[in-house]
């Protein structure tokens, strides 16, 4: 199972909203099949690996790491291809998270004979899929805020200089995870001050996210370079916004979509749109304003902070969460399941808010 | 020499000005004696270790961590009770920290047919040993800046409250860090807003630092619970503060030591007159503002971050380091020697200045 989660997380980022799946197939203690799912609308992993496996699958055991379909989407169920085969039993790392579907591939393959196990090495399955979860069940894109800062939490320099806050390495992983995320969101200010491309630049080939800009008053320059033609790029905007600017930013290239009345962009809104366009997965790499809004609203279900080991001094230099915190400490936003992983001289916390959905009230 | 070291390390903080050593005398293969450094004016490590092993002495190798002194000072000098003894062979951490006596002591012990080896676990030595080095070169005393914070660098909630960043095992990570120092020291404004007693509060019986509280114009009230009677408070102030205030203050059993004209506390004189009398080491724990001044005057010579997962909101809420930091991120200050330490679900980050005692320029 070990081995098909790997398999699974390899592939993890490029089968767009699909989860990441993983699948090795067991004869006589020897590997006989192995598969991933690799792409949208292609075969699912137990597909790949029972056609590597070929004769020998009848009467295998098949890990996979999520629960086989047993439904027709855009390909036949896996179900049946695992009884057609006739195997023996089938290890499950999680059940599906559809709850609408989930226990049902399970209860197929039991009515054919073949003998089932749930849940070896589940918590490793659900982190991997943890934004194809939320979204099965939602509609609602999982949303990961990344920032570099320095030990004292800030973003940039006082000047609003911010290149670089942390090293090559961790510049690298950031790149890793916008290449496993479906968009890529900023605040228009960073499009005014940094003028990014926000694709993904790593040694080898990669996949670019789409682009969204929290643009409410259409300020995204017309020459921006994130308007170039290497990802789609989208304005979220507000019914306020200048039609003018709007169609000289269509022009451009960019898509609007307009999400509520203004003056701010409707968050909530925003990510329900997104959802409706099959993004799954938000990696939020905002200024100080957006992160703090995203988070105010219950938007943020995961937090990667790569912290440099240096100061910059606090009473000027911007924060990386800009919005009005609550009185007292024991009202302060706890997160929960916090890791540390180092990368070069940097090193990088992630955790989850562990409030998620409910903010304490605290905000302005 | 690892137990040697082990033994320094069980009584760090216990010595006063003096060095934390410890001694392991060996004699074909066994352990014969063993000794550390305990009080000021009391045994070196090296004749409790000869002291037990007795007879054996003659001939052992003797492993300690600090080079045997060979002047008379408040005890009479190592090196003459081991070659009385008739030891064999004398292995060294490191060489005395003092510039005029280094290499001394191992020159006395050659000269008298016992070999000698220097520089076994040389850094751990130094490390362990850093504040009674940077004392003995400079007459100052090495400053650790501790100070607990969220994620976003904050020191309390906008509120003013910050009771508890972090929780029971950071804290009581910072009274034995207290035990081990020979003064803490905050600002007036901890004093006003906290009221701590600043004392060594673990589990068992430890000594308490002298405290210090930096307060150019005394306002410091007579009730504050720092001024009882369980360690000594000095007051670092200035010529400008009211003759009254520091009569009552005074009187309340606080000393006052004055460290220029003011408008603020000369900082600088305040860590000169510390080390002359006989302060080798300093806890500071103050706010932002003290924090960034110590930073910024080159004073600090570790920093000892302990932050706790979670994020209390930036806009409003107190900084670790209020300082006027650089217009750009690239003259950050960065720490070198980085460290993470966890303690429960807080973790420690120690580090320090790169570039100690020349701060760059951007200073307010």
């Amino acid at each position: 199972m070990r081995l098909a989660l790997d398999l699974a997380q390899g592939a993890a980022g490029q089968t767009g909203i699909n989860p990441a799946v993983g699948c090795v197939v067991v004869k006589d203690g020897r590997i006989v099949g192995l598969g991933s799912h690799l792409k949208r609308g292609e075969a699912h992993a137990e597909i790949h690996a029972l056609n590597m496996a070929g004769a020998e699958a009848a009467g295998a055991t098949v890990y996979v790491t999520l629960e086989p379909c047993s439904h027709h989407g855009r390909t036949p169920p896996c179900c049946d291809r695992l009884i057609a085969e006739g195997v023996a039993r089938v290890v499950v790392a999680a059940a599906d998270p559809n709850p609408q579907v989930a226990g049902k591939g399970i209860q197929r393959l039991n009515a054919h004979g073949i003998e089932t196990e749930v849940g070896l090495l589940e918590d490793r399955s659900h982190t991997l899929n943890e934004a194809f979860r939320k979204y099965i069940a939602t509609g609602l894109p999982f949303v990961t805020l990344k920032t570099a800062l320095t030990l004292d939490g800030r973003i940039a320099a006082r000047g609003g200089h911010s290149r670089w806050i942390t090293g090559p390495q961790a510049r690298e992983a950031v790149h890793t995870l916008r290449h496993r995320h479906q968009a890529i969101m900023v605040g228009v200010e960073t499009i005014l001050s940094d003028d990014p491309e926000l694709t993904t630049r790593l040694p080898v080939p990669a996949l670019h996210p789409v682009r969204l800009i929290v643009d409410s008053r259409l300020r995204t320059p017309i020459g921006a370079r994130v308007l170039n033609e290497e990802a789609p790029t989208w304005i979220l905007t507000t019914t306020s916004a200048d039609p003018a600017a709007a169609e000289s930013l269509r022009k451009a290239g960019a898509e609007l979509i307009v999400c509520g009345e203004g003056p701010r962009v409707d968050l909530t809104e925003a990510m329900k749109e997104l959802g409706r366009r099959e993004i799954g997965s938000v990696l939020l790499e905002g200024g100080g304003v957006l992160n703090g809004a995203m988070l105010q609203t219950g938007l943020v279900d995961k937090l990667m902070l790569f912290y440099a080991a240096k100061i910059v001094g606090s009473e000027e230099a911007p924060p990386a969460f800009a919005f009005r915190g609550p009185d007292r400490m024991t009202d302060a936003w706890p997160l929960k399941g916090v890791s540390i992983e180092h990368y070069g001289d940097d090193w990088c916390v992630t955790g989850y808010p562990a409030s998620l959905g409910q903010p304490p009230d605290g905000g302005g």
